[in-house]
């Protein structure tokens, strides 16, 4: 208790003077009527009586720093359940829901992906007008209350902490959000299946998502899904620190465009103009012929194609690797199918809180994957393809549709989410691509695949000078264009391959979402530039 | 033995076979008469005397993947101590200097750092033919050595295996360099501040460096330097991550210049023009806005400033971080201030060989920190120059001769390369930067130094909208313009604060190297836009 009277002492909550500064600033605002409701509503309330609860709530001053210390000793939501029956602690986290009846408010405290009921109700510590001034708090405001932790009997189904409840006796609000939000994190996060029991159904729809994707980004599943994504990077990191390689960082400001002139963004140098690096495949394979042996890189990818596709961007996250290889680069191959193994085994354990919560909203059915993954040729691919009714030509590229049929007929036959194919023909991949030296129609590349998805292209690259330029000359490509890329190779280069990954579409796929704009934070597309 | 006949046999290896292939493939080259003369000059002695050695050199085939297995186990440079008086090893590696004198050959064979002495002989395995053929290979081409490792009685000074030498029995040349070098990997490695014995002081200028890279990286200070550059990163992930934070990719295209209009490179965006991001700035603060609480995000920056010093790059990699706290922002200035101190830990502890590494060309001080660091307030700092005798005003900032003048001071007065300066002038910070709610002139906002330069500008943000608008009113900011920024933090958000480094400063001053391009893979700078 006198840590209570310290903390009202110190002036950090005295709401009436928070109250003016906060009014004050308010009346500035063109929100001016929506934000300022719960204040009036509150003030008008502890004008007419006498309020015995007066300053154990109200609004907080805006946090400036200005204490050095505070005796507010937080519990994070998680950990409530080891406070049950010790005495009061103090919680910050956001309104998710608040209702008074009455004499009585219910409110939910919503902390990242946990959830508590808190309640206040009249009596000896809480006043009428604390009940009004609680249940006027706008959704989505940040508060500070101090409470007392109380099993309860029946679960509590709507809150992530089941089996207990917050007895409020101080409340006081540290950010309030206004009044009108363009969306309702309940509906952000209603599961996509089932049915609403009330028959609402509302949903909120994409575009309104990332319109206001700081809300959007709030709901647990999108809570989960960055969090899985960290992970994803983590571990390709870890994983690939592990076995050797060194990480690199490559330009993406670069002078001539990486992978032929189409699709790729312009940008303004001084007096100049350069591009936006379409891959780091160039600097990947100098960092290679630079003696790194074997590396990596995440970073920024650029593709100004016009694709309004559900797996396209403009901008998305490379992880790519490139390694030196003794004689065939199936060790290679092999390294990155493993890395592979690894991240989906490291999900899969680590992970998996975060896969259930995004599985509380969309349907994820469990990745599956075999040790050692498969591997197909691509010759095999499309013999499935026929043998299924299938018309594709044997150095035809795999269409969309095409893909996606084999990853069902591949899944059918192996149980596999996850396969690699081998051997593409040399006709549909980019110049600098080894031909298979054992037939001219191949060549020594591979797609790798999740759910019937592309999520990693990669080759040996073409170390020798001559070769390559031969390969450029066949390709039709100006060989003094690419100059400074053969020139790389002209000081002795080990033989190399690797291969880039799209960080947006493993985790979209891993997780079997439907849309990479739901695993991209602030996604890039034709039409979205914002926020 | 048996080992060595099937090598032959399964012609990866055919030296005639591979000598045709190649002398074919040289003719088209440009290059033709410098790559072919070491082929000449072995068909030449091939050509005139019986050669008890053939098949036991040679050029070998471009490696294509022909075949899955070969029976080479190669063993690294860095290995070999354990492979004295054991048998025939295979090496793979590049020729760092080969001199044949009359009967015999000495060829350092280089691999990433490491380096170990070779000696051909003629006599009973080795003919004259390929004594002559070793002499004649182009230094930097990537060799396979068959060998025994022999210890040797007095210490090879020159090589990094100072103990052995490896006694050669076969050789084939697996990637051949251009003979003429654009530079010498052993002037390009040579210690900067040490007089050469023999008075010639060839070094090579930064220019030549950056133009010919791939060589330039491939000398051991560098190879150190770039392998510490991943250490810091993977310090800097590592240490967040255990502390709470979640990693988080930001857009590096976006719709409005982040930090005002001046020194951003525009990108035309289909039928639009962008921008590219100058910091990741407004989404870390979304991120915390929308609960991710802690975040840091490592990433590409750009500035297009027309600034040609030491330590200015238009790209260059930003590791940045963003918290929210609980009362005040020095919650989040001690976390990074830790932060920076485990860095500087880790570096020192598990990257002692790399910092020695460039030691050896550079001259490096041992990096000092105290633990906690040192905080200074810039009010102290401004009187730490005055007593030195430098006029410089309250709410002025400090000119870089000044900034590296305090670091001197600071280092003579506390022994530390590593310093904080809390409590800017509010005057010449960004206008969403929090106001010391106790003096008006100053700021919640800090700055952080090593060896005297900044390598972090931070603050408290502002996380209340209407505060947001008056304190860019103030700055004269068109708030239209920033209305997105300001609608983040309208929905509630906690108060914040972060810091963004650069990090190729870190490791240009953790090392005290003189120029930033010194650590940076492959620098942009106004007037460098290549490789």
């Amino acid at each position: 208790m006198v840590e209570d009277k310290e903390n009202v002492a110190n002036g950090e909550q005295v709401s009436k003077k928070g109250a003016k500064k906060l009014a004050k600033a308010a009346k500035k605002a063109e929100q001016k009527a929506e934000t300022a409701s719960a204040v009036a509503a509150n003030n008008a309330a502890g004008d007419s009586a006498e309020d015995h609860a007066a300053g154990k709530y109200g609004l907080s001053e805006m946090i400036q720093s200005k204490d050095k210390r505070s005796e507010r000793n937080f519990v994070p939501v998680s950990e409530l359940s080891g406070q049950v029956a010790k005495g009061l602690v103090w919680v910050r986290g956001r309104v998710h829901t608040s209702r008074s009846k009455g004499k009585q408010c219910f409110l939910i405290l919503r902390q990242q992906s946990s959830t508590v009921q808190c309640i206040l109700a009249v009596g000896d510590v809480i006043s009428k007008q604390m009940v009004k001034f609680a249940g006027n708090i706008p959704k989505e405001s940040i508060i500070d209350i101090q409470a007392k932790a109380v099993a309860v009997s029946s679960k509590i189904e709507s809150c992530t902490e089941q089996s207990l409840e917050l007895s409020v006796e101080q409340i006081f609000v540290i950010s309030q959000a206004k009044a009108q939000l363009p969306l309702q994190i309940e509906d952000a996060s209603r599961p996509e299946l089932a049915d609403d029991a009330e028959g609402l159904n509302i949903r909120v729809n994409q575009d309104t998502r990332l319109d206001n994707r700081v809300l959007d980004l709030r709901t647990p599943a999108n809570q989960a899904i960055f969090r899985l994504e960290a992970g994803v990077c983590r571990l390709f990191r870890d994983i690939l620190t592990e076995k050797g390689f060194t990480e690199i960082h490559t330009p993406k400001i670069i002078s001539a465009a990486s992978e032929g002139g189409a699709n790729v963004f312009t940008v303004s140098y001084f007096k100049d103009s350069a591009y936006l690096a379409q891959s780091p495949q160039l600097y990947k394979q100098m960092a290679i012929a630079a003696d790194f042996d074997k590396v990596y890189t995440v970073g920024a990818v650029f593709r100004a194609e016009d694709s309004n596709t559900h797996r396209h961007l403009t901008e998305f996250v490379g992880l790519d690797l490139e390694m030196a290889f003794k004689y065939h680069y199936h060790e290679v191959l092999h390294t990155i199918g493993n890395t592979f193994t690894a991240i989906f085994k490291g999900l899969r354990d680590k992970y998996a809180r975060e896969i259930e919560s995004v599985g509380q909203q969309y349907k994820v059915d469990a990745f599956k994957f075999l040790e050692p993954p498969l591997i197909l040729q691509f010759a095999d691919g499309v013999a499935m393809l026929r043998e299924a009714g299938v018309e594709t030509g044997d150095e035809e590229d795999l269409s969309t549709p095409n893909e996606k049929l084999l990853g069902r007929l591949v899944k059918a036959k192996y149980d596999t989410d996850f396969y690699i194919l081998d051997k593409f023909p040399l006709a549909i991949r980019p110049f600098y691509t080894m031909p298979d030296p054992n037939n001219p129609v191949y060549s020594n590349s591979y797609d790798m695949f999740m759910r019937g998805e592309e999520i990693l292209s990669g080759a040996q690259r073409i170390h020798d000078p001559e070769y390559l330029i031969e390969r450029a000359k066949h390709h039709g490509i100006d060989t003094s264009k690419i100059a400074a890329y053969i020139e790389s190779f002209r000081y002795g280069c080990p033989p190399h391959a690797g291969g880039g990954i799209g960080m947006e579409r493993v985790v979209m796929l891993y997780l079997g979402l439907d849309n990479i704009r739901k695993t991209s934070m602030f996604p890039r597309d034709p039409k979205r530039l914002t926020p």
